[in-house]
């Protein structure tokens, strides 16, 4: 149920509740994503998966950023249907054992998770760790029940915190890229110098399938230099991302920090198209203002 | 890459190449499914999934609709990672095996594809037959060469042309429904009444994992009696599935003939808003004109 205002008045609609639909335009997909400037969602029907019958996490350190991604395009060429697989780069996994009290070795490392039918998870880890010892990984550090799957994600899962440990008191802004999964290796390493050259900390946390990574940027925001350069920083980030037919924002959205990126990603057309369509739903600009358009 | 008119110009723009992207409206599923009312696309990047290791496709025989879809329910809520279930009704089973010279038992029958590993599909087949069993299903009759697959859903691959030769000379209309797969026994069941109720012929054949089945209707167009008669069923499927939160077309679209229903289904607020949008990309109204809405 998708409600939005035209005038003084409250329009409701209905969305499908169908699996597909080809009814007229997709006007869920418009919304999903609009950052609440089209109308409010008041209702949705979301789709369950089951829990999966056995599930397996796995830790893998590479020698290279360039060979954990390899492993990563492989696995998913090969068809493995791996549940989860996140990319943490040096500075973050020294970050993490720090923040965490753990041992992983100070090096590009892949968290993988599967899941599926008793036989079919160990099917899967075994393909994937032929993968990535062709690829130069580690043996896998793999666990198979929940308290221990957990301990193993902690890196993971606490990445953030980590990330802020380095420099107490400093505040965290994560970038949030997208680019062709082939062109992860490149952007990753052309930002990890950037990042070096420019004296800033920014551990790399990426959803690696999907070509989406993070820069968890941590700083004084106190220190005028230093947020001019992380600006400067994140942009060239931004601008590199698009020059790879990339996106500026894989899942974080535009906001008010991204309309000038998003202008330079869809052009003066795009904007121009979705300013209109914001203009449809919410003529009197009372929808999140100001924002995305 | 899309392109629409504004004016006399055109006016490219890109849509993203990556496989996730939050950079403001969702243009892309905009255009997608617009019946080329809102511009044209010129380009697209496609997604590869590789060929499975193995294939197994089977054919299952039921006692009535309502176990043919318990059956599909069951084996999605199971997570069976099934690529294919297909349903064909008793009358599409006859037509089938007159029109190919086939011997299929004349019931209410899915048509199975199971893709993964060896051992993958292996497992896959065995739980799923355990659950067509326990409602009340036939043995599978189940093929893994290509050869012998093909020959197995040649029912399915042939059902248009086999509904048509049921009454040489006529032509074939296909409904295309969609509703909660937890109402697709009942509606199946109902229009089957309404079918024999109202002396029309139109064999059932439908993607039963997603509640989208099709009616093949086989009609004489020199008969305007008949073809009154096929058009008051097909509103009437429609009122249907829309009763039910379905929706009037799952795939096949708009077009001229269901503009109404279209109109029924998300009514004159959703209606308004995409006939703006098409203003927005269309000014002149020379894309598609008279199509969707």
């Amino acid at each position: 149920m998708i409600h939005f205002r035209d005038e003084m008045r409250i329009n409701p609609f209905l969305i499908s509740f169908c699996r597909k639909t080809s009814a007229g335009y997709n006007l869920t997909s418009l919304f999903v994503g609009s950052e609440g400037t089209l109308g409010i969602i008041t209702k949705a029907t979301l789709r369950l998966y089951g829990v999966p019958e056995a599930t397996v996490a796995a830790v893998c350190a590479f020698p290279s950023v360039q060979a954990a991604v390899d492993s990563t395009v492989q696995i998913l060429q090969c068809g493995i249907p791996i549940a989860r697989i996140e990319f943490l780069d040096d500075v973050m996994i020294n970050a993490c054992n720090k923040y965490n009290d753990l041992g992983y070795p100070v090096l590009p490392t892949l968290f993988l998770e599967f899941h599926g039918s008793e036989n079919g998870v160990n099917e899967q880890v075994q393909q994937a760790a032929e993968i990535t010892q062709l690829n130069g990984g580690s043996d896998f550090t793999w666990a198979t029940d929940q308290e221990q799957r957990n301990k193993l994600w902690t890196a993971r899962h606490n990445a953030w915190y980590a990330a802020l440990a380095l420099r107490p008191g400093c505040r965290g802004y994560s970038t949030d890229v997208c680019v062709p999964i082939s062109k992860l290796p490149q952007i990753i390493v052309e930002t990890k110098e950037d990042l070096i050259t420019s004296r800033l900390t920014g551990p790399i946390a990426g959803h690696v399938g999907d070509g989406n990574f993070h820069c968890i940027m941590v700083l004084d925001l106190n220190d005028k230099e230093e947020v001019r350069k992380v600006k400067e920083f994140t942009d060239r980030l931004a601008r590199r991302a698009l020059a790879m037919n990339g996106t500026c924002t894989g899942e974080h959205g535009i906001g008010i920090g991204k309309r000038k990126l998003l202008q330079e990603e869809i052009g003066e057309v795009g904007i121009e198209a979705m300013k209109q369509i914001k203009t449809i739903f919410d003529p009197k600009n009372i929808m999140n203002p100001g924002k995305v358009v």
